[in-house]
């Protein structure tokens, strides 16, 4: 098994930060944002929607998406429960993020970011990025307010996904997170899970 | 149970195809874009993301995103795979559908149909989504050209979920299907289940 994993993106961090939560090794092949290790990994058909990461088994079946593959790894371990409403709920918010979260949080984060992508830094797209991310964020705190995680009673990959871009929307989307108390609370408990590994490590 | 469902979308509607191909019943509450219904739908906490669809349990217990409503509904049938691979696979082009296709080509599709919105439909928007929508296209072309369902050799909520705005690409987006014959034998049989209801009916 190995990942084709972007080290600054936070949809490859969330695999490699389920991958160390559940002890698991995987050998890993880095494809930056514009390298050739990227462009190599595209042309050998690596990654089949054109986009890290992609896990690969040892067989040479490729699994696309963060969350399809954090769903694949978590099978049958305790980061994806058992009952099937709650499964479902957990699905419900990684769907969420990659709808609407990702969408705004990552990408102000990724226009701020990648010194490439700055042209597209309008201060009106900006503008709005940053008011529809901190209502995103609300609806967050408003689960986390009740609830030390999002679905259940215990961690599960939905809180792995979503802590993939929340924990950088601060210093890196420019969010304002002291509104944010209970998000912030959560935010500890996951740096606090046991084999927990950073976005930079 | 019920389902909060906004008839002029394909959110809405891949769950009300799932459920006439089970041959499920379930009542249905409207709630039109801009109606006094999705606003009360709202205030009474029925859309927890903000968004239709929902589905309401018997008990109340709420589930938003129409992705993790087929993967609850699909759980037990032939929509969802047994093997553990496969599920993942089916995963990987649910989630390519909230982050790339969506955004993509029922986006192009609501700026151009919904009047309220015509205003940010100018027009390099307008080719920018269509170059992208194109290319995303091109990926279930390349894989349906070769396999007559996305994922294994039945139809699967992996199907359902990309039929739902692909079904309406050209006469809503404006997306030119002459050049994807193999997606266009996909929707035709997707078209011929029995069971199978259209997005109006
Ligand atoms: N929905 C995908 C998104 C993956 C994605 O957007 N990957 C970006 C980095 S964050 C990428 O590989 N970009 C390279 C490119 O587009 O060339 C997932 O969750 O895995
Ligand atoms: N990711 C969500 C998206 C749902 C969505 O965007 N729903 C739109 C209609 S297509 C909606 O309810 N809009 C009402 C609003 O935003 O007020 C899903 O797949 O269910």
């Amino acid at each position: 098994m190995r990942l084709f994993s972007m080290p600054s993106s936070g949809n490859s961090y969330k695999v490699r930060l389920l991958m160390s939560l559940l002890g698991r090794q995987c050998d890993t092949v880095d494809v930056e944002y514009e390298t050739e290790a990227l462009d190599r990994a595209k042309a050998e058909g690596r990654l089949p929607f054109g986009k890290a990461p992609v896990l690969e088994l040892d067989d040479g079946r490729l699994l696309p998406e963060s969350n399809a593959i954090l769903f694949w790894l978590a099978e049958g371990t305790s980061f994806l429960p058992e009952n099937a409403f709650r499964r479902a709920e957990v699905m419900s918010w990684m769907f969420w993020e990659q709808n609407q979260h990702e969408g705004v949080i990552a990408v102000r984060g990724a226009l701020l970011f990648y010194p490439q992508r700055r042209h597209l830094a309008t201060p009106e797209r900006l503008a709005e990025l940053l008011e529809r991310g901190h209502q995103l964020l609300q609806v967050m705190e408003d689960r986390l307010a009740t609830q030390d995680w999002l679905v259940g009673d215990a961690p599960s990959i939905a809180d792995i996904c979503l802590y993939g871009y929340t924990h950088t929307a601060e210093e890196r989307s420019g969010f304002d997170m002291a509104r944010f108390p209970a998000i912030n609370r959560w935010l500890a408990r996951i740096a606090a899970l046991p084999g927990y590994v950073g976005l930079g490590e």
